[in-house]
């Protein structure tokens, strides 16, 4: 059975949820090659060879460098904090391997162009980790929007609102520096939604009206020595949109959204049906279509089941539920496939350094107060 | 018992939600007058006669004018379409009258300062229609807000949508007049979530910046010769709002909202807890507090109930459940409270006038691209 | 313009809601005849005629036997405590008044069955006030039902929870007392969801399998002597049931179930679909159909409109949301029509005594441990 | 490391599943021992080959009597139809093996009986794949519910409907045959929710009251030759429960609940709050406590996270959700740790023998119309 062996970088949080998906992925779906765990790398060298045997990794390393080099490493899989997917993305590039990176992809849009650029040139293959668009439900909401189910779209609504940092006696960390996270809940949040925005309409945004604000200006900080720092980027975002098509829509994002721990929802209106979304019921979409009789139309709920996409690798009968790590599950098929086919693989690079550039428009549009095209 | 006698122009859905409220009022609440229906107007005299038979009106006249200047009514109540209000509400003021009138309270600011000038110089009460934030939930959220509990706000999101013209084969109407209705989406539903958006923040909406659309520009004309003509207004509209404490915001509206029928809607975020709600289920309201153990944090669902503004005039038992005319039957009541007592009536010709002009502020910003000062 | 003069005994809860509605009919509906509110009846005499200046009627008294022989009362209406209801009734036939009264009718069927006699030999018309029945989602599920459109009736689940007595220091009150309410939270509130049962499915019950419970025993007395006494009836009960045409069901109730405040609640399953109802959410209600591809299939909200039953005199718009005492307000509708045509009303007595007996039949099923016809 | 060998016999749904979770595991957990996909039976020695590859099985056999012997295996894993179970348990008790076996246990009270007093003798650990319990918003409610935070119980109703024989015209198979079921509804689904109403209270069912029914009693051959046979175990199912400590509740279950396809769900009343759950939004619990101000008492949406039981290893971040196959890895995690560790398995074979006699007991008091005593 053909193989296809990954370096991964970083153990955090999203380092175990691709570890855990390399593994059950073929479980779940038939690959071409199986997915295999080679090597793993920390910057703590010891806390990599801990993490590699608790998450079944062959080999270990403290030097990501060496990771990237190594032979026996078919896809660098970037799992490490935003401000060095740069960097590492171009070694990788540069050695030649195929690069699946987590979102987002860059801290700017003229990071995300030099990485574009890079891979193109070279021909390596590229995956960014918007996780979310690989949801079942949320793939139903495309497929339903492209059959015209819903009639033209007239209105998109979208945000991605958590409330990390809503307590403002959270101290300062990576996300609140401009240097390691660029913009804020923008960019870690923001970014997902932007794609969801192109992903689910399958229109590009064309102009952007963006409104940032750091709502907690001044955090303790992390030492724990009393003292406090100034917050670098934005605690909530919001923006206007126009598509081109002439579609409008908006979005909101936010890392002090009280209450909301997984909030990336959508409303999608058109001429004849809506569609409403949210990621906290991450396993059903709401439907409403201008059919039958006014009496009896309303917004149904759809338990995602088997007649929808990639549910039934899962399992054969309805409404029994996916998870988070799941919509990883389908990333790592997508991914495995994509390579050994030579298929477009979606969001690569170059669609991710759109959001890059949608994330850069909005804050140039807060800055100046104007319009701005993307 | 005292009274006070209600001229009514308009027999439409709003001259019906009236004339109810009007009747059920004192079996509700202990009034310190007994409001009483005392003369019907329609610009159709035998319609008013039947319509004042069926609503329970002592007389009725066909010609609006006579109403305004009749010696017997105390209260000028103005449920005809919106580009009569101004005509109608300055007769009644120059005849001395109290006016209560629906919303929006005319169809630009000019107009509307010009009757907020001619009430106050005359001195006679005023209030308009702005019925949402009389629901008990509503009030509660106000409540909730004003009181600290769910800590210093940071985030207002409100809509009012509904799809009474989500149809493209719906014909023109009144609604899609300029002349007749002024703006489009934003005029007839806008209005409520900007009061709104004001109301329940205690703040003020200092700057907006806009974005209007007529989606279906041309629609077939009403009298099914087969013609189309141009619809005049907004099918739907945002805005981004600044309120003067440095609160930001934004805002839907929208008459194609595939779906929605009742769809006032908002969220509104505070550093310590969130509340949401959605008209569509009126009597209940989503809490989330930053209290107790995080394991035991989740949005609750408040079921409107004695311990909560105003419902226990309508029923001792929780969760029983309010609806749209008694929302009507509370402001009736706070009309009449108002008028004898001689107590603030909100919202009153001149805070309806700041609904206005916030509106023309989110069509100048549309047009002009910029932020625009209420 | 005809009318049709009340006697209203009782000035609490429920005496309050009839006042309500019989005010506010008119202005909702187009009667054959004008509800007058001529007489208020109150055991304090001084209560009664402070009552009736609040709640609009024409005269009062201390004395409900001179109410019910008063030559100017056409219809005797009984909100006086369950166990007075008998006499009342019986008294008010007697002097062949009409008899509209609050439910359950009687505190066992015995009682009943002689009220049903007494009203049928003098011909009066009567109506007992079970008022769910009316809501329009309510009247919309029956609809939905009786034209097939969910197939075959395969299953009824009910229920009616409260949480009225959840606390178990809350004190002894004519509710936990035989002679006062006869049975606990089967019969004042058990008794909706058995009418309703009937009422839905329009079928019979024929046999009922139930337990009663009793979980505070004991509690405090209300004088705040500090003293204990003993409950005496259930605080809450749950059957199974069989229908006539062999539908199987159940229902539960309860005056303890810690959370409900209004909890009315349905599912009726059929064989081509299911219908799922909350009088919590008393606006809306949930339909499935086995229609359309399965992927297209859900449950969805139906909000209450125009298209449904008696909603359009309250509103055209839909959505919009009717409440508690506007159930009371059809339920007036209703019985002035009856009365005025000479038509079929229901529940009457006949109907209620039904209600009695099933109650009658789940306490002797409990005692005897097998299943009782009705 | 040490390892743990599976022998997996059956390969649909359930098989899957399981082979799903065994790849899993290790990921999400840091186990005492690797479980390992060794040995896969299916009758069918072609597809248990083909399958072995892809569910990623060292090897495979078209004999499940050789995959007990097999020296190599040290868990029986036995997802193969229900009629099977018994006899392969056997067998691999036998062999000395432990047993892992899907629900429910056995056709028959007396056949499980016989599977408890082997395994018992023997000395191998046993586990049933009861797999819902293991949800972390349902380990949550039994938290609740242990700590007396909701008080005392008061009530337990549990349901566990679904569709799959909705429809009449669905064909007969081996659900619906008694010799390869035993009971129908009540047997394939009930025991889940009979196996919860003893996790979640903590409590032992001691006497039920059943009614059991076929709906549709013929249903068309499978072999498409348009003749019909009989239905020969019930489509669903209902009973009235007393608890020993004197809990009362009620469950349903039912395979022909159209429109249900997850609905296992329950609602348990204590005397200081309330929990309700539903299984198609498996990531959340609603809770409801008499706690603080009346006016902000509501049922609250607990979204599962970091602080709830397991959820932690799947992800650090809350409301991300979690999915069916991810309760299987927990019961992978327990099964392993039960097995290297000696502690107590739960639900091991006695623990589902209790809920073949409830099934059982469910069937005799419906056949005889009187509570049965378990």
């Amino acid at each position: 059975m053909k193989t296809l062996k990954f370096g991964l970088i970083g153990t955090g949080f999203m380092g175990k949820a691709h570890a855990i998906a390399l593994k059950a992925a073929p479980g779940v779906f038939s690959l071409p090659a199986i997915p295999v765990c080679e090597l793993l790398a920390d910057v703590d060298e010891a806390a990599a060879a801990r993490k590699a045997t608790e998450l079944g990794f062959a080999r270990s390393t403290g030097d990501w460098r060496m990771l990237v080099q190594d032979p026996d490493v078919d896809v660098v899989d970037i799992c490490a904090p935003n401000f060095l997917h740069k960097e590492m993305a171009l070694a990788a590039i540069a050695a030649g391997k195929h690069v699946y990176a987590e979102k987002p992809l860059a801290l700017s849009a003229t990071d995300a162009a030099e990485m574009v650029a890079a891979a193109e040139s070279v021909g390596v293959r590229t995956l960014v980790g918007f996780n979310y668009i690989r949801n079942s439900a949320t793939q139903l909401a495309r497929e339903i929007i492209a059959s015209g189910e819903i009639g033209e779209l007239v209105h998109f609504r979208g945000r991605h609102n958590e409330d990390y940092l809503a307590d403002p006696a959270s101290p300062l960390d990576w996300h609140t520096r401009r240097t390691t996270a660029g913009s804020g809940a923008l960019g870690d949040l923001g970014s997902h939604i932007l794609n969801m925005a192109e992903y689910l309409t399958g229109q590009r945004v064309e102009e952007v009206f963006g409104q940032l604000q750091t709502v907690t200006t001044r955090r303790p900080l992390a030492d724990g020595s009393g003292g406090f720092g100034t917050v670098e980027n934005d605690d909530h975002a919001q923006a206007l949109l126009r598509f081109d098509s002439g579609l409008i829509g908006n979005i909101e994002t936010s890392r002090i959204a009280t209450g909301r721990k997984m909030g990336l929802a959508y409303t999608v209106t058109g001429t004849r049906g809506s569609l409403v979304f949210d990621q906290e019921r991450m396993s059903e979409l709401q439907l409403y279509t201008s059919e039958g009789p006014e009496g009896r139309r309303g917004f149904r709920t759809l338990l995602i089941g088997p007649e929808h996409p990639d549910y039934a690798a899962f399992s054969p009968a309805p409404g029994h539920g996916l998870g988070y790590n799941d919509q990883k599950i389908i990333e790592i098929r997508d991914l495995v496939e994509g390579i050994v086919s030579g298929h477009p693989l979606y969001p690569d690079f170059r669609e991710a350094w759109r959001v890059n550039r949608m994330i850069d428009a909005i804050e140039t549009s807060h800055a100046e107060g104007r319009w701005i095209r993307i």
